[in-house]
């Protein structure tokens, strides 16, 4: 077994490029919400997480971001994100993206501060992020507001949207990734079959990395595609890298 | 007359924050392009063309602007933006938009050197933006790719598509402006028509710029709607800005 | 008298890319703060405040923003700040820079609600803007912590540190605006002093704006010094936009 | 021997945030150039060019990266900068900023290409990534231009720029590292001595990573003492992220 997902041509790009684009796509698509001036939370700061938060801030919103890990969390501050406990974030947000592939990181305690109106989703792994059970046991009714939106409302009023299902919105309210990431994770998938057969001797049954040197080829023919020239070392500059000799 | 569009809640707003974001959305869906590492190149740095510009570079895109009037090209340039003439863009550029209110932005001699694949579109005013006619001559066919996504063949092998046939494009391939800018434009016109009704006597035959009081008003229940609260002069800083006597 | 400083060659430029920057420069080099992470509170969203918001976000700053102007408050929003009023701001700041040409931006009621180690900053005007005898009268000492530095220790415990005595930080702690803003104020002081030799006959005794050719004459000099080159208008472009027959 | 430069609470905020910040504080002092519109060339993508990178676009330049490995130069794309094999962008730039660790990344082919008045500056290593000696071969003359700059006048008339002789800029022209990212950095030293003695029996005589007990446990505290909570995972989440079970 090779885990195509864990090359860097996969996970640098698909899951943060990738999913930032799309996740505000599908945001967009299923809501026409303004972002520029809106309070945006996302729970989680991974690839993912990082994408859709970066993106958001792009398009103008206000972001928070929530944490279990204190370097994510400490990286998040040091990139200008407010970061707060879901407990805190969950009465300033106007939209909740969660992006963790854990559980119920949205439950009665967020739903039960959060404001008339809110918007919640999910683009990080399957439909238990948000804990929907909770949302529909504190429901009086559940209507369908537009296409992907679905609108609770609750005894004390106020109305909770629920986008998709609480399944992934890329997938769900837009296209999904732009050919121009899926290019390279099945390009990962495509040469590391290819490795797999060719080096079938060799090979033990085991979870193997994606070789390096795939990965990298696969980030020089992708700059190529797009028209994008780099540098080579030097052959003295190659010295120098091998070296412990120069410099002061 | 009132001449609502110069009020600076819609203009300051609508034309720049919904635009900026309503044409990025609008091209993905026409297209799903990942803008992240993408040339873009906004033709016209107005109002729309700044909203777009902003929202595309938050999108990961390098972005291109070209413009005729230097104070716009110079805030262009301090912004962090590239500015060429088209001349330069066009062999660069991967999605072109135009936001200009002007004709023939691109035209046959742009064409002539686009690199194949580019993406055209228009964001600013009528479809004579992008000089159409001329794209039809160098083309030996037009094939519909996708939804709001026509493909030119040209004789020289290259393809360049022209979305939503060089209309709006955010009207066109998107939903428009969201509610949430539009609100303020359509109370510009609300309170400009009582307005004009209650001052019918003493309004002249003539174009009238909206009220200031009417646009700061607006801008205060924007606000207030979105639960932001912000200060007050106090007394002695009213009485301050209204001195020449102070200060050192 | 031809009021230079309301030039947009002088403001659009020297106020917001000059101050922005110069501001932050002063900022560092007299406290050498890190600003990634930290809550920076900007007073005020005229040119100048706006400069030094982005710049301060361009560091990673989380910036927050006040306001007394509705419309210039919710510019601040969609450009997604954070907007408060300085009461629910000061406990919340780690850094607070003024930029409002007002009187007692920051006074006794915010600084005893500050956190220790707050920075007090004035990049606006005169050194009015922080209440610098109310908080004199807060405190049990001042020591000079650093150069531009004074240390106010008081009462409870809590350091708020004054810079630069709160007169302009930029001019103060650093070197003022980088040359390539001041070309610009400078070019159009000596052309409106040209234009008011060359025009003296008609010119009455009065205060004029710069005239609008001096002004794109300087930004059309400063894109070639540059070098950047922009379009022109084609001759079918110029009779377009002087026309009301075309267009769809 | 423990390598504490490679804890993440090292080089992922020392590296980046500090060398982003402080470098840009160097160049500005040094030169009090406007970044707002100037083309800035960072040699390298790597956690320093990163950081570099990041707040020169922070502070409004346009910035052009170069770098020898595929993979960053892909991710410097998608982050919205233009990649150029240095050859190309030695005629664009205003200011380089090498953060490579390598040798002549800045020689003399690119000297005979570059603007008149160009700053070259290192951020990265020793004082080997500019070609020195090369340049004193093309210079007829080297004259101070204010402290830190050192005028290069070259035979064909043109004068580069070189800054702190090419040692590293935020060392050598401003304070180096704020307090905030370096007190990571000792902690990681101090936490990793007090680690070795504890567990002097158990450790052999070879390389060690910090321990990501004391990795995290610094983050923690450098979170707390921001005033920075974060949230923790309930026993069902825990419970969840352990498990193979659960999920659709």
């Amino acid at each position: 077994v090779i885990a195509v997902n864990e090359a860097q041509t996969k996970h640098l790009f698909d899951n943060r490029y990738g999913t930032g684009q799309s996740t505000i796509d599908g945001l967009i698509r299923a809501t026409n919400v303004l972002l520029a001036g809106r309070k945006l939370v996302v729970a989680g700061y991974g690839w993912c997480g990082r994408g859709v938060a970066m993106r958001a801030k792009g398009m103008g919103a206000h972001v928070i971001v929530t944490e279990v890990e204190p370097m994510r969390a400490l990286e998040a501050v040091m990139d200008g994100y407010e970061v707060l406990p879901m407990g805190q974030a969950a009465p300033e947000g106007d939209v909740f993206i969660t992006a963790t592939g854990d559980k119920h990181v949205l439950r009665r305690e967020h739903f039960e501060r959060m404001k008339d109106g809110a918007l919640l989703a999910n683009t990080g792994h399957f439909n238990v992020e948000i804990d929907i059970p909770a949302l529909q046991k504190l429901a009086t009714s559940v209507t369908a507001a537009r296409p992907f939106v679905d609108a609770y409302e609750l005894a004390d009023g106020r109305t909770l949207h629920l986008l998709a299902d609480g399944r992934l919105l890329n997938l769900s309210a837009a296209e999904g990734h732009p050919a121009s990431v899926m290019d390279m994770s099945f390009a990962n998938q495509a040469l590391a079959a290819e490795h797999a057969v060719k080096n079938a001797d060799a090979l033990e049954p085991k979870v193997y990395v994606v070789p390096e040197e795939i990965d990298r080829e696969i980030a020089r023919l992708k700059l190529e595609t797009m028209g994008v020239a780099i540098d080579r070392l030097t052959d003295e500059q190659a010295r120098y890298l091998a070296s412990w000799d120069e410099g002061t």
